[in-house]
């Protein structure tokens, strides 16, 4: 294992996040907050400095990357950047446990938006901006973005994006990795953009609308107040919301498509298909469901849809009390969980296309037994999809529900509620947000179940394989 | 299709059941049973009769049997029996609900002992007979017990046994099917009978100790009272049963083995090992779990040990009320009930076998992520599982989830607690019998939901395939 090349490349990661922390430092300046909180800023930078610097002066022998490298890179970086990201919470008090930090700061960049804050009125304006600035980044992956700043002239970017970019088929738009980084992260820029412009608009202040937008584009659903969306009291802004994250849980290639004016890529797209299928019956079986709780069409339609969008894009931002809803809704909630957002967008989960082509295996499965003779392809979008393919969704479905049910295991300890605990693995590992069948925070878990749960969001961003790999003893092994 | 082979079994198959109907009807008289259930017999078996003798005297014009028509007619014949057998109930007024005495049947065939009755003292003693006794025929599968008496000199029953007998791999022991099934069975019926001698050394009445061997060996569960085997208030009883069912659990081939004194087979055999140390380590953590509960070790372990191994041979027996326990341990009863017995035995569940080779595929799939140029075989009891047999497990899979999905889904609409509808749905479609966090019987739930869980357990019983064909239009179209 080239390990040198490790060292180098996770310091030049660490310097990243030093100029990153420049943006809460300049909030907090700005909303003239206190010396503590200025400091603490300061210190997290002066340290990733130092330790980033110390990284980078001696360079590595060899600059290969090969498959190992390139995932424990990326999951290195994850666990690193979260940790360093939680310490100017620890350092001005605000959340003053690093466990609790950690976890709040993973749940950032993994755009899950589980908070461990019974209130979140307790963060300054930095920290609130910080939080969500995690989300921003995290949705392209920071590697993603790193990658497409940094550049050392090697083409061995290859393994470390594979392992980071979600969904089961990878690299479409451009031939070069480094051009379609750049362009995806532009567009997803751009898109950003516009939807401050649009929260705007729509009446929210600036800062509101910098923070929304953030949870939105990187759907990941820290917001700025402890009743979400809802604070805003207005329609308008929960519809731009539901869309907004909608929007975002598309696969990000088929926006490219449309600048090149290929709409017919767009259109014809079943996984987007698929996807709008599914939101449009969840919600109207949620609104059917529901309805005696609102007496109201209005009410009704505006809860299902934020809640059906926001749980599937794998956003969460809170928006009313699902509590008390009827057993059904919740069990569809909980599977749009499971099933998430679209391949190639900044939604996490099991992922629309997977799903997908599940079915249509399970589909194969059926007719084989019935004329065993015939030979079944499988397609999607006009190409098909080779066994091979077939066959590692299939082991992502067992590892993907082998670490869910030891989770769920290992998180029973704690003796919540059997829903409770269920939707807290599923939301964390699916980087959704919220649990179902409680209003309480994440506070409510012991301080293993909140590492454990911060490595399942971490595991559950990076599609589980870099995180299992860097608990393994083998992968350390000198031969 | 060749429709007329399957009318022509199917109502051979109805004159079997007519003749095993006999059985409560001799236990009826002997116990001097009111008239009314004695004619609820009679006009069972001459309906029966009639059906059978109308259905056998038109010969088919063709006696070839294909995949389709094998799968079919076990599928049927499942539910042609669980209607019938279920008649005496609403004849004789015991259970005068034709879906509930359906969902008691289903629950007897299929050796779930999931009941309806929230008090089983309502039943007469040929009524309690013919409930367990359904266990004792349905543990072996009815229709190999079917193909071990009738012969009508065709070897086309292979798709029959395939169809129905549990496992990923079949048929080892000797070559002819015939054979095979004989000697099972002959197996099966001895230890039933040497069950029966050691419950009545053990101190219990002979009827008792007729009804749990009959429990005990097709792993069903159902018993006579409604504090199931904690009435007996008998430490020595309740070690026997559990130890009963743990035997019930394994593959019969291994017993079968032994007779020929191929101890080396039975000794090494890697899936019996699985069992043995899952049995082990969950007792032991349940009983560290639920110590606090009952301050005494030796009660500990009785329940501990009872619950274990009655949930993963998927038996079932009563034994002490678990609602109070921890979510841990019901977390681990949960996983048990899906993890089920051994291939080749009378438990049902995803079988130790299957789960086996799942974890061996993961541990494949993580290390390939290490080396990925690295070819990885995959064994289990020194033989290769091939990709073939690997990838079958991995759809199975997929369809056992889905379909755990979809009825969840469907009976969240009863509004019971999450706890209850999962353990519900995971009960009945592995046929283990009773639910977690509550000491209701089925009878909470809408007939719409007992219907489905009734097909859930025969589904289950039959490994999916047959029930999801039955219901697939394609199947019965004429091209």
């Amino acid at each position: 294992m080239n390990r040198s090349i490790i060292r180098h490349l996770l310091s030049k990661l660490l310097l990243i996040e030093a100029s990153l922390l420049l943006a809460p430092l300049i909030v907090a300046l700005l909303y003239q907050e206190s010396a503590t909180i200025i400091e603490s800023y300061v210190f997290t930078i002066i340290l990733l400095l130092l330790i980033g610097w110390t990284g980078v002066i001696f360079k590595p022998k060899d600059y290969h990357i090969y498959a190992k490298e390139g995932v424990l890179i990326v999951a290195l970086c994850w666990i690193l950047w979260s940790f360093f990201g939680a310490l100017p919470f620890v350092f001005s008090g605000q959340i003053p446990n690093i466990i609790d930090a950690f976890f709040e700061v993973s749940s950032g960049f993994t755009t899950t938006g589980a908070t461990i804050l019974s209130d979140v009125g307790v963060l300054s304006h930095s920290l609130l901006f910080w939080r969500s600035f995690t989300h921003l980044i995290g949705g392209m992956g920071v590697l993603v973005f790193a990658l497409a700043i940094i550049d050392n002239n090697k083409n061995s970017h290859l393994e470390v994006m594979r392992a980071e970019v979600p969904g089961p088929i990878f690299g479409k738009v451009v031939s070069k990795l480094k051009n379609t980084a750049q362009i995806l992260y532009l567009l997803y820029l751009a898109l950003f953009a516009i939807f401050i412009g649009i929260y705007c608009l729509a009446g929210l202040p600036l800062f509101d609308s910098i923070i929304i937008a953030m949870g939105t584009a990187g759907t990941g659903g820290f917001a700025l107040y402890n009743d979400g969306i809802a604070h805003y009291q207005n329609p308008v802004v929960t519809y731009l919301v539901s869309f907004g994250v909608l929007i975002f849980g598309v696969n990000l290639n088929l926006y490219y498509y449309c600048l090149l004016r290929k709409f017919k890529l767009f259109l014809g797209d079943e996984e987007l298909k698929t996807y709008l299928i599914i939101i449009a019956s969840s919600a109207l079986l949620i609104g059917l469901n529901v309805f005696h709780l609102y007496q109201n069409v209005a009410d009704t339609l505006e809860i299902s849809f934020f809640q059906v969008t926001n749980i599937i894009t794998t956003t969460g931002f809170g928006f009313g009390d699902t509590t008390h809803w009827p057993l059904f809704s919740q069990i569809i909630l909980l599977l749009l969980m499971c099933i998430g957002g679209s391949a190639g967008s900044t939604a996490g989960g099991f992922k629309v296309m997977r799903g997908l082509i599940l079915a249509r295996i399970a589909k194969n499965q059926i007719l084989s037994t019935l004329s065993p003779n015939r030979v079944l392809t499988l397609h999607v979008n006009n190409s098909v999809i080779d066994k091979d393919t077939q066959h590692k969704i299939l082991k992502y479905l067992v590892l993907y529900i082998m670490i869910i049910v030891i989770l769920i295991f290992l998180i029973s300890l704690d003796n919540e509620k059997f829903l409770t605990v269920v939707s807290a693995v599923i939301s964390c590992f699916n980087n959704i947000g919220p649990m179902l069948g409680t209003s309480e925070s994440f506070a409510i878990f012991s301080p293993i179940s909140k590492l454990l749960l911060s490595l399942a969001m971490i595991a559950g961003r990076l599609e589980i394989y870099p995180i299992i790999l860097l608990f393994l003893p083998k992968t350390w092994s000198k031969r």
